[in-house]
């Protein structure tokens, strides 16, 4: 653990937004009126790359990634998954999982790049509950 | 495979810059003089997503993918190593692997964020049979 990293040391609102954890690491649902469905999962201990994880935590890692994307493809039908771990500006593993749609502000840039169009009426996120069943139910699978 | 999608039908450069392969992906020396390092890892199927894999394929998928992050912290010892699998703008299943430096030009930006500084000298892509042999040591470890 970090003193000074926001990851180790999350708010209340952040663990409000966990939608499936254990021992390892943790989903939350990320607020972004641009991006419904937006999640993040966080690993728990305070390591910067994915390299730094044993081979055990590494399919760990991917297991619950790729049960997040099929939670996010399940509920929203999404026109592309987006996954990515950058970690420049807070070096602690995670991972965005972002749900794209041909029609959303940047596609078909990354959500970092410009924007490409307004969207007047995004898809309205999942409830959190269907979220976190979904992710679970992948899981399981 | 796909009648229209480059990733499916290589140019002779691209199949020159081929670090490491085997029957179910590639990987590749992507040619940014501001990204030294900067490497691509191309499924061979026409996939658009990490769970359109087997579970099998997706592990074997992240293990070609830690060996190359491997292989460049060894060699380049990066500030940050960014990964992401986006794939708006050719939705066949490929990682970016890019090493990062503070002092690069978009730093602490992803790469396809707005720039933030200029970087007078970029260190030297390691030479491509060296990074070649050391992913090839990395996936035998």
């Amino acid at each position: 653990m970090s003193a000074t990293c926001p990851l180790c040391h999350p708010t209340a609102a952040e663990n409000q937004a966990i939608l499936w954890e254990d021992a390892l690491c943790r989903v939350i649902r990320v607020d972004d009126a641009l991006y419904p469905g937006f999640c993040r999962l966080i690993w728990k201990d305070h390591v910067a790359e994915l390299t730094d994880l044993s081979p055990d935590q590494r399919s760990h890692c991917l297991k619950v990634l790729c049960g997040v994307e099929t939670a996010l493809r399940q509920l929203m039908h999404p026109d592309k998954i987006n996954l990515a771990s950058l970690g420049n500006m807070v070096p602690h593993l995670h991972w965005h999982i972002i749900p794209r749609r041909r029609s959303d502000p940047h596609f078909p840039n990354s959500i970092w790049g410009p924007q490409t169009q307004t969207e007047t009426q995004p898809p309205r996120a999942p409830e959190d509950a269907a979220l976190a069943a979904a992710i679970r139910q992948a899981l399981a699978a």
